[in-house]
């Protein structure tokens, strides 16, 4: 059984409730982070807490718990479950208030759960034999950029690329490629260039994708940050995705077609590599 | 202190929790109704868990409550508070999985909660005064057909209204007005056509609305279920918006400008009455 962080109380994961009156609930008025732990140790912490800090800007939801108070209910947590490598979740709603569009009085204190999952991440079999992705229409709001929970049309895309026979989808609006349903997107030219969406209110700017951004261009790879095409996509020479619990994992189908040679490419194996040496190096 | 109902229990609001685990906390990966009570009754119950039904449908949400049992429990529901007006909450969620976008195996219980809220809906002053509205984007994703806890980007636009010195938004897509934040929108043409946006995957197909619909053919006023420009809204004689919780409300002024001479308009009044009596006929 699980220790869940809720409201400053560790509890049994069986104990951990909120009121059916939270905002998290009736309204999806939350955000959330999820940090890798490889080695017992957090992975990027600090791009984290500044994406959390963006994202409750952003919807002016007041949050007065400081970053050292949160790294330290996240290395209690982890204490707590004994978890060597998974991911801690976390997430903040706008609090507990009688249903109304409008929001509680700004004193309303914030709902801040976190709890662990164990996941292998490290000898991820899908970063040897990469992942099909199916594209699927970009149906959500266009505040991708917030990470809030609104998140259920990527369950529903992801359900819908597993029904094709893939493992994720990439979501699609206009004819271009935003992101998987919940990682970046990329894509390698028959040049070498790395292509990946460029940030805009669109997709979330990940924390992953930045550090694997600054790992290609230590290694002298070319990147261009742009929307691109799903032609170009089913055209690529190699493709991948990027996310905090993913780290890099190839793309070796899309929409049933092989890219590539249909196997995990150098390009993503480099970065795959890169990026975790990186990531425990800086793990705190 | 109400009584609300979780899971086939009837507790105090302060005991009425939902696990952290719940995907309508984590995902929004839920649906919910409103159903408004006058004299103790419910209005148009039918209406709602048809509507209900059509949202687990699209969603694929297995929920194996029929709506005998459910009329039971808002009626109960209804007695415990000894409601005479107001509002029944009903909340529907795919239940409790650990964190996965995948969906969770179609046997998990999903999560059922009611509540209510104790409301003034006949002697509404607004139904004399108006309301004011204020356009703002519709950011929202595009199956606004099924109505999903998703509500943040509602609650952002009525906030964004309140700070233009609006009670409400009104949505506008690609030039087009959608809806309210959450209430169906009306103008009345200067030759005494009421336009309504059609119904499809970008507004939600009111109860309310099919109601007075109807309510306007018997009364004879001509209906033209079409999109609407902020500019035709800003030209229109009258204009109003209803909900299951509004019924028909009038809005007498728009982005700060006075629809018609700036006061409740003669169409929104006979609608309002003439849904209310027959939402009173049908009542359960």
């Amino acid at each position: 059984m699980r220790t869940v962080y809720v409201n400053g109380e560790f509890v049994s994961e069986d104990k951990a409730t909120i009121s059916v009156f939270d905002r998290g609930f009736l309204f999806a008025d939350g955000v959330y982070e999820v940090v890798s732990v490889l080695d017992g140790k957090l992975i990027d912490f600090g791009g984290h807490c500044g994406r959390l800090r963006r994202s409750l800007g952003e919807l002016n939801m007041v949050f007065d718990t400081r970053d050292d108070e949160l790294l330290d209910i996240h290395r209690q947590l982890v204490e707590a479950n004994g978890l060597k490598e998974g991911l801690v979740y976390l997430q903040v709603t706008r609090g507990v208030a009688d249903r109304d569009f409008a929001y509680p009085p700004a004193e309303t204190p914030a709902t801040l759960v976190l709890f662990t999952q164990q996941k292998t991440l490290l000898d991820n079999p899908l970063a040897e034999s990469g992942i099909k992705v199916a594209t699927v229409e970009d149906r959500r709001w266009t505040r991708c950029d917030i990470k809030t929970v609104q998140l259920l049309y990527p369950s529903m895309a992801m359900m819908e690329a597993n029904t094709a026979g893939a493992h994720d989808a990439w979501m699609v609006r206009d004819g271009l490629v935003t992101e998987g349903s919940s990682n970046n997107a990329y894509i390698v030219t028959a040049d070498g260039t790395i292509v990946t969406r460029d940030l805009s209110s669109l997709i979330l700017s990940g924390i992953t994708r930045r550090a694997v951004l600054g790992c290609a261009r230590e290694l002298l790879m070319t990147v261009e940050e742009r929307p691109f095409t799903v032609e170009e996509a089913h055209a690529a020479k190699e493709a991948f995705v990027t996310s905090a619990s993913k780290f890099v994992v190839p793309v070796v189908s899309i929409d049933g077609q092989p890219v590539g040679d249909g196997t995990a490419g150098p390009v993503a194996r480099a970065l795959r590599k890169a990026y975790i040496e990186e990531a425990q190096r800086f793990a705190v």
